[in-house]
């Protein structure tokens, strides 16, 4: 069963380019780039305040926030594959410098 | 092989609790959740500008993002998963909306 | 006459404790600290988007911070002056900076 | 005696041009309007968290978020007067909404 970020941005991307009227989604494509940036700024706004003064909602607020970071990705034609392959990519160059800071 | 951002909260779980010296994720441990949620709230900041302003910055900061996201799940004993099922919940909750919302 | 900073501030710590239907400034009142600074984000987030890419925006946007600004302080029973102060206050401890960083 | 937002902003006013390593207003400058927009985002991102679960460190926090206000305007060509007269301009408005919202 796929991952549940990756079903959702698989219903994001369907989602772009069809009738701003039918989705919240489309609505936010329709709006465009700096629209949807604004709007992930607010949610991590929203995650920042959960996280320091109200934590029983911090799930809540992140899941707001990765929707809303995968609908600027696709915005972008980026994906979370993309990130994916960026963290990837870090893990190795990490890997190399853990090694270099390792006590002998 | 395990997703990328699974390793990621792996690694960021095994470093909670090491020597604060010993690495960023254990040092950003170290100073508490205020500290993370600033973190936080700056790669998103860095993510917006990127969004508007320098797109071929995009993947990096969400990367960046991510990982503090991560980070601050952790802090909270939470996880990705927990994410991941507040999406799927939703999900399930949207496609009953879409259904109710369906032209007849 | 009085900085229409001030005059805004005063208009401000009349509405609080209003009956919040009357103005929006007595329902974010209403709302409590935690929304109070959620809308200070989100004004910020709009300040940043438009100094980076709608230029023309930024005094608005810069406007609406300073609103929402002088009502947090408000909500913490805190002033403008409060703020003058403290940047007063390094003005003097950056003037001494100066002076040592000063070639001689 | 001038208000301290207006010395402070002819002091950031005097320092645009300046040698980047004369300080830090000068090295802000240098750096351009991303870099000083996300500083004026950070400064939100510590605000809000100050708002929320820091309160003696509002004041403080204010003062950063305007002190790189200021430096943000000044990068645009705008004053704080700018502002000002946006929000008296909105004052006028917001009067006649008062008075049509005022029960008879």
């Amino acid at each position: 069963m796929p991952d549940a970020l990756d079903r959702l941005e698989h219903i994001i991307r369907q989602r772009r380019g069809t009738d701003p009227a039918s989705s919240y989604v489309a609505s936010l494509f329709g709006k465009g780039r700096l629209k949807i940036a604004q709007k992930l700024g607010e949610e991590a706004v929203e995650t920042v305040i959960a996280a320091t003064a109200e934590p029983a909602k911090l799930t809540s607020e992140a899941a707001d926030l990765m929707f809303h970071l995968l609908i600027l990705l696709a915005d972008a034609d980026l994906s979370l594959d993309d990130v994916r392959a960026e963290l990837a990519r870090r893990e190795g160059v990490s890997g190399h410098e853990e090694k270099a800071a390792r006590p002998r």
